[in-house]
């Protein structure tokens, strides 16, 4: 960098912006693993793959999440002096999409969207102001159909990255209206549900607070919320109190039917009923939601919170379309899932992806070393070469350190007897193997040292 | 969105920002076999992925790329009042990522990082101002082999893609250092590299008057300048004019050497002779580099300009730490290259990642049609249900429109004889098939059409 010398004479302090952070190896290998499987079990139902800009115009973002994310947006002034934001969730973006291409992507439109958002949020509460969400989302239906299969990806998804124990908490934000329409507080609908929201995080005396500060509802109102909202039992026991609670609001009634059909659905698709669990305390934080709502709790670490959530939106690309365009959806809370696995001790830290590792010291056969990385390569294996001739002890403390299974050791009386050292790193021990034409011998080895590895 | 109506009486146009653009599943599924393509190859020759804040502190980024890129820099102050912007490559962020963790990760560090940059450049040219990176790097080493990789990963990654006809274009800043030395224009090098690599973009004519007016140089300086850029023949026959050229130039002369190596060791590794050509008048835009550049030729395509380009940067650590931290790596233009695949014809669209998809029309068996997508799932195949019971002929055409390959079809009469119908969607050929515990017989039918619509 030869012109940059006298600007920056004084060395720069590296350093992340508070409530950013980088990913290491150790963690990103683990993350790219949950986003394949989150890959390979979207597109297994259909939902297919779209990218929108992290930056938007501010008017597509303002007003769509709660007052919280419009209060958290990162928003600037372009070089063309256009009024922009970063992208808070993929759920405002996603409407904004469908209303902008809907003739070209026809209908019903199954997507899956794995994208990094941005919130300024308050780090103190040891949130991140970057995340990543996988989201997916079936648009241009009302069928019960698309409910139910957001139960079952979450589902197969959990089961898929090895959870067992977890239960997806669902419930309709159209019961919780029919009960504050009964309590002739339907016009404060939106502050009382987002203080609900909260019930987990701050509890029940907060929350009845927070509600009679934000709506001027009477205690005994607030009673009645938080006695529905507390209802528990089999869901068959709590459907019954739902329709009682609500009976004669006909939105609350279109909710609890729903609701029937829904968890009638999810069961006759073959999840187990353990695993579904109607929780009318379920309200979910952002306003767009209309319908369906649903969290996801790993039983073991309950206290994390919701680790994929979501719910049906059938009014939010009216913003952006004459055309009724009705939605449902979820996201899978990945940063949130890595943190309770490692917690959970459900992952074994990888720090590189090759198993096999190369020492170079026969400087004269450096050809000879990346021919035979480059020919174990075309037979499936991940192989690196260390780039420096240095002694063979700093190269195996290298492999040891980063964490390679097996060192294919190859010095002069190697090269000289036609053999190679098949070293086995965890163990020590090694086996000469002869450098046959088909390098067969060599590969079996390695195979067979990468399965003793695995079996420990 | 209950609260929202008053406040958004007024639809909101729905569109994306100046340079900016939506990736429809069309070309998104495409897109994500290129980044597994490139992540495959990445992880065979042992680079670990890691990933940085969008976000940065504005002094990490300023003044590390070149003058363009600080102009177009997206910049503006956070919530807490600090000087951020949005990264404009991944090379910077890892040069401060190394220098924040180098005691954690160890040396030598190898790093893939895929992640989305931003520059506010002028569109007119054709360019977005968003675009994803696929970077890979080597950090912590000056050995010759690093480089050597680098060629040997572009290589067997656009061979992995499906190219024969490519060329990887070598070259080292430090013989054009070098010349400029000997015509006593060494301070004006940064500038002159800048106007040299617009060379395939403006042409002689424009380069000359541009090193002209930016270095002062005379007429036979540039004629000098541009003869060496044009040096043509075979590698050695280059390397031959270069060292006679630079001769006396200490700089010049150790890139030289460096040339030589560089080139054996890529032959020696495999690569064929045809594939890498010392071009002398590659030079890359950006300030950072200090040896090695090199960019990516599609030989059918060579308009379209570099689809991967890259080098050596042994002092651009030095800005954020007192070790000493050289590095080298390429990037693949990806979205570049998914435009030169679908110009060559390379690129077969694809809607949806389902090749089956189970209509629904006999409403009291959405259990069973969910139960069988089930079941089919496990055994692999990917299944999509249509959400609603339309008639039959409906979903048949959305199956087309979407590029289904495959229907089950389960009517009141195949309920009934406990069969299903196996639909080839493209020839409309159906055969009937018993509905088995094991499924294997529709599984095997679904098999055999998959093939056929593979092999036409």
């Amino acid at each position: 960098m030869p012109n940059s010398s006298d600007q920056h004479g004084d060395r720069i302090q590296p350093r992340t912006l508070k409530g950013f952070r980088d990913y290491l190896p150790e963690v990103m290998i683990l993350r790219e693993r949950l986003i394949e499987t989150a890959q390979k079990i979207y597109r297994s139902y259909g939902f297919a793959p779209i990218d929108t800009p992290a930056l938007e115009y501010l008017d597509i973002l303002l007003g769509k999440g709660s007052e919280e994310t419009d209060k958290q947006l990162y928003q600037f002034e372009d070089h063309g002096g256009r009024s922009v934001g970063l992208r808070f969730d993929l759920t405002v973006p996603l409407a904004r999409f469908v209303a902008q291409h809907a003739a070209t992507l026809g209908m019903p439109f199954k997507r899956y969207h794995i994208g990094t958002v941005w919130r300024g949020e308050n780090t103190q509460r040891g949130r991140y102001r970057e995340f990543l969400q996988c989201d997916f989302d079936t648009i241009g239906t009302e069928s019960i159909v698309a409910d139910i299969e957001t139960v079952l990806v979450i589902h197969d998804l959990f089961r898929a990255i090895g959870f067992s124990r977890f239960t997806i908490l669902v419930n309709d934000r159209r019961v919780l209206s029919g009960l504050l329409q009964n309590l002739a507080l339907g016009r404060q609908e939106p502050a009382i549900l987002r203080a609900l929201d909260k019930l987990p995080k701050i509890g029940l005396d907060h929350v009845a607070d927070e509600i009679i500060s934000c709506s001027g509802a009477s205690m005994k109102q607030v009673d009645r919320i938080l006695a529905f909202a507390g209802l528990e039992g089999s869901n068959r026991n709590i459907l019954e109190k739902i329709h009682s609670m609500i009976a004669g609001s006909a939105i609350g009634e279109s909710g609890a039917r729903s609701l029937d059909q829904f968890l009638a659905g999810v069961i006759a698709a073959g999840v187990p009923t353990e695993r579904v669990q109607l929780d009318p305390a379920i309200a979910r934080g952002l306003d767009y939601y209309t319908g369906t709502v649903l969290e996801t709790r790993l039983d073991d670490l309950p206290e994390i919170g919701s680790v994929a959530s979501g719910g049906r939106y059938d009014s939010l690309v009216d913003l952006f379309a004459k055309q009724k365009l009705p939605g449902i959806g979820a996201s899978l809370g990945l940063d949130r899932l890595l943190a309770a696995m490692d917690a959970l001790g459900m992952t074994q830290p990888v720090r590189t992806p090759a198993d096999v590792l190369i020492p170079y010291f026969e400087r004269d056969h450096l050809g000879d070393y990346l021919q035979l990385a480059a020919r174990l390569r075309e037979s499936g294996l991940a192989v690196e070469v260390f780039p420096d001739a240095k002694k063979l002890g700093k190269q195996l403390q290298y492999a040891n350190r980063r964490g390679h299974r097996v060192a294919i050791i190859l010095g002069a009386n190697e090269f000289a007897g036609g053999i190679c050292q098949v070293k086995n790193l965890a163990s020590g021990e090694t086996s000469a193997v002869p450098l046959t034409e088909t390098l067969s011998e060599i590969v079996l080895e390695i195979s067979r040292v990468l399965e003793i590895n695995r079996n420990q």
